[in-house]
């Protein structure tokens, strides 16, 4: 019988998350990694390693390991391509964590398994036709069409984060190319940058006292002070949510989704960033699409990323075992 | 048997063309209509007009008649919704043209049916994955996603000219609310809007000549000075590509599409459009996607809506008569 618990491993811009999950998807042990994102053959230690902690701690066999890494990847040869902001270029993760691990291993890209798992069991469960955003330090994006995960000719699309919002825009991160992406215009290193814009300018804000003080104005900081009233964190917020709502209005029309689903530690801010999304939507999207398209934060919250990679593994060790997957 | 002929109808922003079109999607007659936007029921009868025209001069009885409008459109209820740039809004144009026409009547997108006939027997024949920008007053867009039309949740997706190149760009077209979308970028009316502001900088240019000599300065008679050397002409030509180019590589990382086809009146304008486009693709979208896609001209060049508006009739016939389709 096909085995009852997998690990999902989220490789994300800084941290790595990983946790046993049993076939209801519910979550057993949880292990988490920060990622000096030094060199290949580090991250790759990094990433054994986790999964070898979780291994012996696991109360039955674990069938294998999923994991969803934040690069473009070539199906055709197995091969990562362009981690943006990871040394994971080039490499065959499948194969090469296959032979660390001596387990089953299936790996895609990290928006490609959050959107997998909020379709299997969370916010787009029953809808044909979802879109997903995991905004971090990145931005990522999986896309479910005709209920399935669509991954382009190669394997390489749903890059969600790489859509041009301002032609002459900020350069992109990392090793993208692109100039005025939505990730260059809206993810939590967006976020930050205008953060900091916004407390040079204000500085009797809470956001400049915070500032001075050696915080780092990162997105969880920049919601606490918004939430305690502050003018700037608030101006900071409702920014990047009206960037964000732009693509999304993109996205509406180019997909005419059901849901969109909306995940990734800068959605922490809920509501401050779904509002001004939201009214960008009504103001700038194509009805009919616009009316009936649903914008809902991911259920499984930031461990989305997490519990699809590990839907990844079940699925991939029922198709081993020749079952409908 | 089913019957050998089909009319398919391209509805256009200024005007309409329609043809008699075989299983093997040739065309054998031919009208075409200057459309006078004026209001609904003038449209209606020149699409009836346009029609009974080729009916009775058709060398064989018609099956059927396929619409492609540029309208999105509610599958739910059959009815057109804010078509851009014609009096087709809330229409049931598909239930009203079969009451007119007494014959098996299928109706939809513009973009879409042109990218069905460059997908059936075009540019893109075999290719799973595939959009299609059609360029003329507006940009329509197609999208064939793991070989079959995608339409989106309630059939009002693949508006491909509706997505922001630039968040604070020119306010678009009729009743699209949007601001800076491809198509108020790159579309006819933009490459028209570009030539008079470039006229009025370079008054030495055939381009201003053109201008003063009461020519208006649309796609054709651009690509033309162009042709014939006109630095101020040839700039516009750029301009357009290079928008264009953004969005097709905002495109690649969406979709990592195998083909993009590109068609419309304004694509006449051939390399000089292109070059600046497929430039801005390797400046910009990531690689793989960036390195497998191809970027062609529509194999049925402007006549690529009208057979894909046959190719719907076709499909609708063997559908009622319980073939394939």
């Amino acid at each position: 019988m096909p085995s009852r618990l997998v690990i999902g491993v989220d490789i994300g811009g800084t941290k790595l998350a990983a946790g046993v999950v049993d076939r209801d998807l519910r979550v057993h042990q949880r292990v988490q990694r920060s990622i000096e994102a030094k060199d290949s053959a580090t991250l790759l230690d990094t990433m054994q390693d986790a999964v070898q902690e979780l291994v012996k701690g696991s109360p039955a066999e674990i069938g294998g390991v999923g994991f969803g890494i934040p690069s473009l990847i070539d199906r055709r040869t197995g091969t990562s391509v362009v981690a943006i902001n990871l040394p994971l270029d080039q490499l065959r993760v499948e194969a090469l964590m296959a032979e660390r691990l001596g387990l089953t291993v299936a790996v895609d890209n990290d928006g490609n398994v959050a959107a997998l798992a909020e379709h299997r069991a969370g916010a787009g469960a029953g809808v044909r036709d979802l879109l997903m955003l995991t905004i971090g330090t990145g931005i990522g994006g999986g896309l479910i069409l005709d209920g399935e995960v669509y991954r382009g000719a190669i394997g390489s699309g749903a890059e969600l984060g790489h859509m041009v919002l301002a032609l002459d825009g900020p350069p992109c991160q990392g090793n993208c190319p692109n100039h005025g992406c939505l990730e260059a215009m809206a993810s939590g290193m967006a976020l930050t940058r205008e953060a900091h814009q916004l407390a040079a300018q204000r500085p009797d804000s809470a956001l400049a006292r915070a500032h001075a003080a050696g915080r780092a104005l990162e997105g969880a900081l920049v919601t606490e002070l918004a939430h305690d009233g502050d003018a700037a964190a608030r101006e900071v917020l409702e920014l990047i949510g009206t960037r964000l709502g732009v693509a999304l209005s993109s996205y509406v029309n180019i997909f005419n989704p059901e849901l969109i689903v909306l995940g990734g530690g800068v959605m922490g801010a809920g509501e401050m960033l779904l509002a001004p999304a939201r009214a960008q939507i009504a103001a700038r999207a194509l009805p009919p699409s616009r009316d009936v398209v649903r914008v809902e934060r991911a259920h499984f919250g930031t461990e989305a990323g997490m519990i699809g990679a590990a839907v990844l593994a079940l699925d991939e060790i029922d198709r081993r075992a020749g079952g409908a997957g």
